[in-house]
């Protein structure tokens, strides 16, 4: 989509610009988890993001199979705020010196990533049911249900162990 | 603090550090959402815009109140999270061409910012009990009741009239 060049003129426009903002944020997740792979140090959390990478990667595939339910061309559009986000983790990744301390940060950032997710699978799920794509609706519901069920994860790993740690 | 300077050595570094994270995403709230109260057609989704800025004035106060009593400087850091998800969203308002659906895609937008509000002070209540500032937890807690009601309030919005309109 061209910027500033009121490209988006229906909700059938929005919804498969909405899809590329998230194709384009789920590719450069999956280039981010490894490198918090390999930051974390508690096991569970090492765990826990490399269960998401392997989700991640189911989550492209379902991305394409709406595209090609829709018949839109599976493009990516910049998005700006996972990029900030991102930016962000691997910011306080590098300003953290004690290990505890930054498990416990790595787990806040990737959940403000499940966050970003969480409300723009939500919304895509809302406008495909909306716009009569009960289809792409039931394949985006599957992708919304893991980013909850990994953010839930976070929480439990964080308040059972992480910050306990930190903290001492 | 410095960028990549480890700065962060202690859960309670981490903790001041995120609260000045959220503090510097609230201002910059602040000023998106006249923006975003102008662009806006519909008059509940005014509404909506208009009650959150009064209620982000109060966010900001209270920010200031668990900064007094945990001792700590009320500075902002920047948060490129904010500046990112809101430069998304500006960008986006720029792109379409409708009323209807703008609106539809504001509101969404605004859904995003509060996700990230969510996991943020998500996370600071869980750091200030663990820090043994159940006092400050309190004050953080009000604020994250307030934006995942105001998140509910925008999912109902949409979906009961935005979406529809913008799908017509």
């Amino acid at each position: 989509m061209g910027l500033f060049s009121k490209d988006i003129e229906t909700m059938d426009d929005l919804f498969v610009h909405t899809l590329r903002d998230i194709y384009y944020a789920e590719k450069r997740i999956l280039k981010a988890l490894p490198k918090m792979i390999d930051k974390a140090s508690h096991p569970s959390l090492k765990n826990a993001f490399t269960t998401h990478l392997a989700e991640t990667e189911t989550h492209v595939i379902r991305l394409e199979e709406v595209f090609r339910m829709h018949g839109a061309d599976a493009k990516t559009v910049t998005c700006p705020a996972i990029d900030g986000i991102i930016d962000e983790a691997e910011e306080i990744s590098s300003e953290v010196a004690d290990q505890e301390v930054l498990d416990a940060a790595l787990a806040a950032a990737a959940q403000a990533v499940e966050h970003y997710e969480m409300t723009r699978y939500g919304t895509l799920v809302a406008w495909a049911k909306r716009l009569g794509r009960a289809d792409c609706a039931r394949v985006l519901e599957k992708t919304l249900a893991e980013e909850k069920a990994a953010d839930q994860a976070l929480t439990e790993l964080a308040e059972a162990k992480l910050n306990i740690r930190a903290a001492e």
